[in-house]
C-alpha cells in the first residue's frame, strides 16, 4: 500500500478553508478517484511539540492507493481539475510525499 | 480522535533504519503507551512530487489518541525513554505535529 501525503504548510498569511477542502473539494476528489482510492484521511493542525506552538502544516491529506502506478493512473486524468479548485480553499503550495506504508 | 505525526526530515546525510524502528522502537512504543494508543501507521518516504524527486520526509509515523489529553498524559511519563532510543535510528531531529483528524 502507498499514501500519497499532500501537506499544506503553516507560514505567516497562510489560509485554509477546512470546510470548502471537506465538503466540495474531497468528495471531488473521492469521485474522481473512484475504486483506486482505497482510503483517505484529513488531518487538521492544530499545534506543534511544544504546547501552544503552532503546526508545521495547516492541513494534510492521504490518499491510500495499492502501488504507485496506481495512483499515477487514477490521478493524472484528474490533475488539471484538482489543482484548479486548489485556490477555492488555500492560498498555499502544498508539498507532497509519496510513502511505502510499512505499519498501519 | 488526534494525530501525532512525528516526521524526520530528508535531509542531505540524513539516516534513518526502518527495520530498528519497526521491530525495536514502534514496539517499545505501542507497549508503553497501552490502551491510549488507538491507532499507528509508520510511512517510509519514497518520493516526492515530482517523478524520482527525493521525498521531504524519511519516514513519518502517526499516532491516533481520543484527545490532546489521552495523548499527554499516557506520553509524558516515558517521553526520555522514547527520545533516548532516537538515535539508534535515525541522526535526524524530527517534525512533530499534532492534528485532528477531520475525515478518516
Amino acid at each position: 500500500m502507498i499514501k500519497v501525503s499532500i501537506m499544506y504548510p503553516n507560514n505567516p498569511g497562510s489560509t485554509f478553508d477546512m470546510k470548502y477542502y471537506c465538503e466540495i473539494h474531497m468528495p471531488m476528489v473521492r469521485q474522481k478517484l473512484g475504486a483506486a482510492l482505497k482510503g483517505v484521511a484529513v488531518d487538521q493542525g492544530i499545534g506543534g511539540e511544544e504546547p501552544g506552538s503552532p503546526s508545521p502544516y495547516l492541513a494534510v491529506c492521504h490518499l491510500l492507493f495499492d502501488s504507485v502506478d496506481a495512483f499515477q493512473t487514477s490521478f493524472a486524468p484528474h490533475v488539471k481539475e484538482f489543482e484548479a479548485d486548489i485556490p477555492n480553499y488555500t492560498n498555499t503550495q502544498p508539498t507532497i510525499q509519496i510513502s511505502e506504508v510499512k505499519q498501519a
